[in-house]
């Protein structure tokens, strides 16, 4: 009875996860088998399955013997199902149109899951502009955000203290008022995933001084003075992006973009000079064959897929993009971080702050007017 | 006789650079070996070193054996002399109000000598702001063009085929026209100084689609289609950055800015972790060490000391900053870039861009004109 009532209570403390089978590069097997060593190997996670039933079973009955094992196991657990959706998105799909004709996609009857409360969280490697759209079409947003945003992480020099970096989504041209909304969901984000206590909170500029920036952050630097619940330190510049004394950093999408994409231009290019020079006489190989570990560590470091995957912050729900062309390996990361997130109430987080924020503007504003009010009759 | 003429026509052929002596964080120390090992070293090029006389020559008298005897060659073939300048910038100084208030500071009495032809170019490691608003205040713009623009190089997985970003000065908002400017400089820059035949000129964008983009990069795109005198491949993404494919990149100083400062962030870190990994237990201490030509040859293709400076384009002039914390050794590569670009013509490549681009524009808008008449009559 005692351990009945156990199982029970282990089975509703379970996050579960819809995971959109259909998305990504290498979708549906690898997604299937980052599905099935998430659901083996995570602690108190349930993976949903979600995307065409057929195809999904057959990925299962092509798993390797230990794969197979694992699968069973975690089926009898209740670690792991299926959730048919019969419908697919294709690559040439234009996103926003495509998940409003095709409403029975993986990625929209994921987000149906979470509004209906049947999963904790969703997460897709399928193409992130679909998986806004439909997260906005579905979820709506958090009452009080103006833009939803995507934060993305860049390795920093300190290991396990990553930059966050918002907004790498769609909105390419911001108000003032977008940014300081970032800044606070970025916050949260900071605070309940990676347990940062006081996330150090800059705005992404061309220099550290008050005055240095473009007409937005000109317009945003006094607004994020204003607010009281984060640890605002300023402007900072693109030095500042790997040293790892800035936690957080908000800009507008289409810096955001950029600089994320230079920084993976500027690895890889080092990646590749870093080969040449090790493969350039055969003792040189000898050598750096010696060093493979050290070598492979540097890797793990550079590595997104280890980073699990950004989550689409503003929306009443848990919703994580990750990489159009993880593998397995990047999927079991992806279901790891999106169920830790959930444990940690990230969105709940990011609602209460985002509704304190509120009221205090409210409260700012009033007693503006009533102090314009007091004057005009003094 | 005839060796006089000789003489002669070699001294008039040398391209005289008129170096700031006063300006960066090793002056005037640095420059001054800089200037010596130029003008030791460099074929055809005469340094000015110009600044507080007296400093300079105790600095000449500090010299090392070698250099001392490089000196006194260099002097006797007349490839240095000193051009005082009674006053210097302060690191505190407003740049722009300080260059206008200090008449004779060395910055601006340099951009005196290449005004009145005495040096045919110029560079500094001071203040790029002091710099740019000195040239802007001495030798004005070339005629048709809104705003100078600063370009720097990022080496790419290519060696020695190097990304021309532009801006990265001080237009942080920018209109459509003058980024269209920027790359048709940043497209005589590439050709006159890296001897590209065809540069690649792309748009800085979040994707490379036509589509993709802020309002800016759509009110650019089309105008940048209409120019017949470049290779506009469209827009490009921050993946282009390192690879190679692309030679120039223009952008507003904004996002200019900060690419450069976080891929130069990304490199450090990358270097800190891989210093960590090598030095991790005494035997990968020993193979790193074995390693040293590798690691050697990896750091100087990073360097950008060896890349010398970045030229202000725009300005009627050859105008170049170098880093503020340049060595001896980016003096001596600042100074060779700045003559190359001399020698190559760069500012009058520019120019004549810049006129053919006023009058093919001129005549497409008097067509346009001829055109409205023609209808409104018909």
């Amino acid at each position: 009875m005692q351990g009945g009532c156990k199982r029970r209570r282990r089975a509703r403390a379970m996050i579960r996860v819809a995971l959109d089978a259909m998305g990504g590069d290498y979708a549906p097997r690898q997604i299937v088998i980052g599905a099935v060593e998430a659901a083996g190997e995570l602690h108190d996670v349930k993976v949903i399955l979600v995307g065409q039933e057929e195809r999904i079973e057959a990925e299962f009955a092509a798993l390797d013997k230990p794969l197979a094992e694992m699968l069973a196991k975690a089926k009898e657990a209740g670690k792991i199902e299926v959730h048919h959706a019969p419908e697919v998105l294709e690559m040439d799909d234009e996103p926003a149109k495509s998940v409003r004709n095709k409403k029975d996609c993986s990625i929209n009857v994921c987000m149906r899951l979470v509004k209906e409360g049947l999963a904790d969280a969703m997460v897709s490697a399928g193409n992130s502009g679909a998986v806004a759209a439909s997260a906005m079409f579905t979820l709506g947003r958090i009452k009080g955000v103006a833009r939803p945003a995507i934060a993305m992480i860049i390795p920093t020099r300190i290991p396990k203290k990553p930059l966050v970096l918002l907004d790498a989504g769609a909105n390419v041209d911001c108000h003032a008022e977008w940014l300081v909304q970032f800044a606070i969901m970025g916050d949260a984000y900071s605070k309940s995933v990676f347990r940062v206590e006081k996330p150090r909170v800059g705005l992404m500029s061309i220099g550290t001084e008050d005055c240095k920036g473009n007409e937005l952050v000109h317009q945003t630097f006094p607004m994020l003075k204003e607010i009281k619940d984060i640890d605002f330190i300023g402007n900072i510049e693109g030095h500042d992006v790997c040293t790892g004394e800035v936690d957080v950093a908000v800009c507008d999408a289409f810096v955001g973009n950029i600089v994320l994409k230079s920084v993976e231009s500027v690895a890889h290019a080092i990646g590749a000079w870093l080969k040449m020079e090790l493969t350039a006489s055969w003792w040189r190989k000898v050598l750096a064959l010696m060093l493979k570990g050290a070598f492979k560590s540097l890797k793990r470091q550079m590595d997104p897929e280890t980073y699990g995957g950004a989550p689409l912050l503003g929306v009443p729900g848990t919703v994580f993009i990750t990489h159009g062309a993880s593998s397995h390996k990047g999927i079991f990361h992806a279901v790891r971080v999106t169920a830790e997130a959930t444990k940690n109430d990230m969105t709940g987080t990011i609602t209460r702050a985002i509704a304190a924020y509120a009221a205090e503007k409210k409260k700012a504003e009033e007693a503006a007017a009533a102090a314009d009010m007091a004057q005009s009759l003094s």
